[in-house]
C-alpha cells in the first residue's frame, strides 16, 4: 500500500485538519465528537441541512459543507458509519431553530447510527427529519443494505436540500423537495480497479487486469457481474441503459446527467465517459439540459466512475443552479 | 491497460468532446487544427491569454479556459507539444486587438512549436508576447529540457494573466505580473505510481512497490531520487525544503501554498498532504495566506502529488481572488 498518509489510525482526522486549515473561510472541523459545521453557522430562523456517513468518499460529504449546500456533516471512519454521537452533535450545530434535514445514505450501519443520533438530539430539543438516499440501481440487499445503497445520487439531494434551506423554505418544503429529488435520481458504477482501506493495508477485493466490475458499491462491494475490460462506450451504454430502465422517463424530459469519478480516475477518462454516456442518454430520447463531470463521491483511490441521471422539473432545475459554495463544488 | 477510453488514437478528440458538451456555456472545442477557445471571445480591446500543451495533464489547459483565466489553448497528443498550426488558430482565436500573451511550459519541443507558431499568427497580424514558465526546483536539464520544467505553477501564472488581462491591463503589464508570478512561483513534485500514455499500453516507468520517487516530473521523466515509501510527513517536508530553499524567502513572508494531486490521488490524502506542508511552511517561518488543493495539473492516473509555495504581493494576491469561471477553477 502506498499512500499519502502517516499512521493510518489518524489518516481521518489528519485529513480533516487539512480540510479545515485549507478552508477555514467556508467551514471549521470540531472534535469529541468530530463534526464539520459552516464557519458562519446556520442563519437563525432557517432549516439546517445535515449528512454524513463514512469516510473515504471525499470530498462527499465533508466537502458540500458550505453555502448553498451542507450546514454540517459527521464523517466516520474509513467506510464505517458516524457514531450517534457524531450525529447529534453535528445535527445540534446545524440547527438554527427551524428544524433539521437530515440525509441518509441507505446502508444498514448508516440507518441506524443516524437514528440513534437524531432521536439524542430529539431528546435535547432539536426538530428533524430523516432523507433517505437510495440511488444505486445496480443491486437490492446486500451484506451492507437492505434495499437500494445510496451512491452519487446523494449530491443532488444534498445541493437540493441545501439550496431550498438557503431559500427559506420551511422543513416540511425542504423534505418534500428532497425526497422529490432522490426519487427521481438514479446511479450505476464500473470499478476499473479496486482500493485500499489504510488501516487494512490491502486491496479490498481483486479485479484481474482483463475485467471490469459492472454495478459496484462506493465500498468495493460486488456488483452486478464482471466483464472483459472494454471500451468506455460500452461500458458507459450499460450503466445509461440500467439507469433509464430503472427510471422510465418519458422521451423528451429534460435530465441532469453526473459523472462521478470513483477517486482515482484522471479528468480526461471522465470527459471521455461523459461524451459515450450523454451520446446514449441522447439516443434514448432524453434532453441533457444540466450536466456535472468530477470526482465527487469516491471510494478512496478506486479507479471507475458512476452515471447518475436525475429528471428535473423547473423547480429543480432552479435549486440544482442556485449558488453554492464549497471546498468541493462552487458556482 | 485498463482506461475509460475507446480508441486510443483517438482518446484526446473523445476526451475533448466530453468537455465542449459538457461545459457549452463556458468553452467551444474547434478542429482543423484542434484548439480549445472561451464561448463568449475575447471580448475587443482586452489582452487574449493563451496556453497550451501536451495532454494528459488535465485539467491544465483546456479546463482553465473561461473568464478570468485562459481565452484559447492548444491541446497536444498525450504528453505532445501541440502543433505550430494549433498554436497560431489559438493565438488567432484569442486576438481581441490589444495583443495575446502566451504563456508556455519550458519543454523543448513546447517552447519550439510555440515559437513557431506565434512567428505564424504575428505574421497574419497578431501582436504577441510569451511568457515561459520554468516553476520545478527539481531537476536543471533533462531529456525533454533546456533549463528547468513548468508544472504546475503554470496554474499560478494563468490565473495571474488572466486576471490582469480581465482588469483591462494592457499587453507590457499583463506580461511584467506574469512573468513575476513566475519568477515567485517553484514546486517540486513527488509519484507513488507510474502512469500509462493510452496509445503505448505500458506504464511509463517502473516504481516498485516500496519506493516513491522524489522531485517526479509530469510525464514521468525522472525525479532527483528515490526513497522507501515514507509517511506525508517525511515526503511533504522533503518537496517543502527543496521549494523553500530555492525561494529563499524573507520570514514573515505570505505565501500561496498549492497542494496539486497528480491525477490518482484521492482528496483525502490530497489534504493530509495539505496539512502536513503547511506545517513545514509554518516551521520555516513563513504565513499560508492562500491555499489552493485539488487535481490541476497532472500525468493520467500518476498516483502523487506536486507542492507549489508562491510569494505574493498585494497585487498578485488581488489578481489571484479576482473571479474565474473556467470548467476546473471556479470563484
Amino acid at each position: 500500500m502506498k499512500k499519502l498518509l502517516d499512521d493510518p489510525n489518524e489518516a481521518v482526522t489528519d485529513s480533516l485538519r487539512g480540510l479545515g486549515l485549507a478552508h477555514a473561510d467556508i467551514l471549521a472541523v470540531r472534535h469529541d465528537p468530530t463534526y464539520v459545521v459552516r464557519a458562519s453557522g446556520t442563519p437563525a430562523g432557517r432549516v439546517g441541512v445535515v449528512s454524513g456517513g463514512g469516510s473515504g468518499h471525499e470530498p462527499l460529504h465533508v466537502g458540500f459543507v458550505g453555502e448553498g449546500m451542507l450546514d454540517a456533516a459527521a464523517p466516520g471512519a474509513v467506510f464505517t458509519a458516524p457514531s450517534p454521537d457524531q450525529v447529534a452533535a453535528a445535527v445540534r450545530a446545524a440547527d438554527g431553530g427551524a428544524g433539521v434535514v437530515v440525509i441518509v445514505k441507505n446502508y444498514t450501519s448508516d440507518v441506524l447510527n443516524f437514528e440513534v443520533g437524531v432521536e439524542i438530539a430529539e431528546e435535547a430539543g432539536a426538530r428533524v427529519a430523516t432523507v433517505l438516499v437510495d440511488d444505486d440501481v445496480a443491486v437490492e440487499d446486500s451484506v451492507y443494505t437492505a434495499g437500494r445503497r445510496g451512491v452519487a445520487g446523494t449530491l443532488f439531494a444534498e445541493k437540493i436540500a441545501g439550496a431550498a434551506a438557503a431559500r427559506g423554505a420551511g422543513l416540511d418544503e425542504v423534505v418534500a423537495v428532497t425526497e422529490r429529488a432522490v426519487s427521481r435520481v438514479r446511479t450505476m458504477g464500473v470499478a476499473l480497479t479496486s482500493c485500499t482501506v489504510p488501516q487494512v493495508g490491502r486491496p479490498g477485493f481483486d479485479l484481474p487486469d482483463d475485467e471490469v466490475e459492472i454495478g459496484i458499491g462506493i465500498h468495493g462491494e460486488p456488483g452486478r457481474y464482471r466483464v472483459p475490460a472494454a471500451g468506455a462506450g460500452d461500458i458507459c451504454r450499460r450503466l445509461v441503459d440500467a439507469v433509464l430502465d430503472d427510471l422510465a422517463l418519458p422521451v423528451g424530459a429534460q435530465v441532469l446527467l453526473l459523472v462521478n469519478g470513483m477517486g482515482g480516475t484522471p479528468s480526461s477518462e471522465l470527459y471521455v465517459a461523459y461524451a459515450r454516456a450523454r451520446d446514449r442518454v441522447e439516443e434514448r430520447g432524453l434532453e441533457v439540459a444540466r450536466s456535472l463531470v468530477g470526482t465527487f463521491v469516491t471510494s478512496l483511490e478506486m479507479q471507475g466512475v458512476s452515471i447518475s441521471v436525475a429528471l428535473l422539473d423547473d423547480e429543480l432545475t432552479a435549486l440544482w443552479d442556485a449558488p453554492v459554495r464549497t471546498a468541493a463544488l462552487t458556482w
